[in-house]
């Protein structure tokens, strides 16, 4: 399946048990990167596919409960970390992870995983000061400050839970992202700078470019680490200018990126998302990125058929896809009626295309 | 050693491993009533003793972070459950406790165990919506909405942590301190109603009677049944009216206490508290609590040997543990320089007390 060969693939989805996907072979190493619900439910997807799954998550939130806790204690905003935590405690396990990490009965210990995934998503409620806040981001915070170290709190959760898996920050330190963005004066022409990841999502202009403050962020050690030594990369979906671009934009995270002999995946979204990407086609998407990271080589960029054009469009995309070196994958991906990934038909797409050839 | 023989004994520390205590015999089932940093010493002396300890935790606090989450969440105030868990969670495991309840090594586990226990007692700092909330109320106040009862709660941090022994609280709804006060107007027979347990403690008049609000409230049925079984129970010491008396004002608490065949033992302050007992004497300690429930029986009082005075005021002393059928201990129970007690000296004594008679 050589990245030459652009005709996209109609992927044909069968009934199955996903579980049954790893039974014959050694568990893929997967990693993957992007923020809040998007990466939820590619986490979701992954642990049927495999136990040794890594997110690297996007850290530069300035919304909600993770923008005031960073406001009011300087911590990385725990919330896409959380969720990503949450999605790998409450993911139905891989057939061969069961248990192997704690010595325990595995079943009263991922009720106790499931139990605490829903705990660490508790959002309180009423109008008082922690009103909003889930208690997942105040227990990150405040095992952040303890350990004095965000990955070590987010390895803490993983070894109290007997989680499979990892969660890692994009970067040790916050971040902050800045927009140029077009549309907010009444000459279309001029561009004005945007900051704050809120910001950016809800601005009514174009956004043009996005950057990273600070724009050399240091990259997360084992996060670098993890891309080397993975089978598969994931990128998407998510919110393409927050979650999904700044990935490529911490220099030390593109070189691995570069550098790893993992098959590279992209999944784009299914639908533009109100404010960041109104309007944007799929190829929009595309070369948007393509615009962030000229150097970035991709295998294979997945697409929903219900956001595939048809006729001259198409093959308009088929060669955006080309700009990454990448092939072109048309599926159905979507929960029947609403557009977001279907977890499960997610994995069952990357278990197909994966067969045999996981790792280049 | 019967309650009728009423001459102090003095009690000689030496100098011992408490480790040693249990070693053989079956560990005793040990209820410890009170609240707060009275509370903490008494659980952490008790687990020298037994893995089999129970808090029974007062919830009428509502001061600090306590205070403020009973306002805006309507929760059992956290801040006392909290800290009896963190003293569970980080004393030294009594011999025969370790990793009986988790199967797990216990060294890895107790690791955690103390890292939580530091965790839990966490507070934030700085200025915001969250300063002096300590993280462990937080949780408790989380794990109560999401499984919508506090004992399920604590329950689920005993599971959790494999910790030895439980924390309950004194009642399932949340209490008021109601108190009458004498001293604040210019004539000194008047007295007054202060509501609130901060204003309890705080007031610069004489606390002559407090009541809880509501004043017939529901006991824990497990806290009830755990006295029902208990080989010893100790109350006190601890703020004596907010944290001690409170006890024996849940009607079917005090019931359990009186027809309970546990032995049962007194721990009065080592000095009066600012506030709440300005100038009080032991005697007087023992006079106010006795007034507040005169048909409970205790077998032992112990009071420390600095703050029990000589000659004619002794023997008052003695009689006043009279009252309460109860024989007067004295001992050198606190830290060196400090008015608070040394756990490991009070398990030395009360080990040394129950020798062999434990349960009557």
């Amino acid at each position: 399946m050589g990245a030459g060969d652009t005709a996209p693939i109609e992927v044909r989805l069968e009934e199955a048990d996903p579980g049954e996907a790893t039974a014959d072979r050694a568990a893929p190493r997967i990693v993957a990167l992007g923020g809040g619900h998007g990466l939820y439910a590619t986490l979701t997807a992954m642990r049927y596919l495999s136990p040794h799954v890594t997110a690297v998550v996007t850290v530069a939130d300035d919304g909600g409960s993770s923008g005031r806790l960073r406001a009011e204690l300087g911590v990385i905003p725990p919330g896409d970390l959380r969720m990503a935590m949450s999605a790998l405690m409450s993911a139905p396990a891989a057939r061969d992870a069961a248990g192997a990490s704690t010595g325990l009965d595995e079943e009263p210990v991922a009720d106790r995983r499931e139990l605490w995934a829903q705990m660490l998503q508790h959002r309180f409620g009423g109008r008082g000061a922690l009103a909003g806040h889930p208690v997942g981001n105040l227990v990150l915070a405040g095992l952040t400050e303890v350990l004095e170290d965000p990955v070590l709190a987010l390895d803490e959760l993983v070894a109290l839970f007997g989680v499979d898996g990892r969660v890692l920050p994009m970067s040790t330190v916050p971040l902050e992202i800045e927009a140029d963005v077009s549309g907010l004066e009444s000459d279309p022409r001029i561009s004005r700078c945007i900051r704050g990841q809120v910001a950016v999502a809800t601005t009514p202009g174009k956004v043009r470019r996005v950057r990273l403050l600070p724009n050399d962020p240091p990259a997360c050690d084992d996060a670098i680490a993890a891309i080397g030594a993975a089978d598969l990369v994931v990128l998407g979906p998510g919110s393409w200018f927050s979650s999904v671009i700044p990935h490529v934009l911490v220099p030390e995270q593109l070189r691995a990126l570069r550098e790893t002999s993992a098959r590279k995946m992209l999944f784009v979204n299914l639908a533009p998302e109100p404010g960041e990407t109104t309007g944007f086609s799929v190829e929009r998407h595309l070369h948007v990125l393509h615009a962030h990271a000229d150097s970035f080589r991709i295998d294979d960029i997945v697409v929903d058929a219900a956001s595939v054009p048809a006729g001259r469009e198409r093959e308009h995309l088929v060669r955006a896809a080309e700009l990454f070196g990448a092939r072109l994958h048309v599926g159905d991906l979507a929960r029947p009626g609403k557009p977001v990934h279907d977890p499960a038909k997610v994995a069952i797409l990357v278990n197909e295309l994966c067969e045999g050839e996981l790792s280049r």
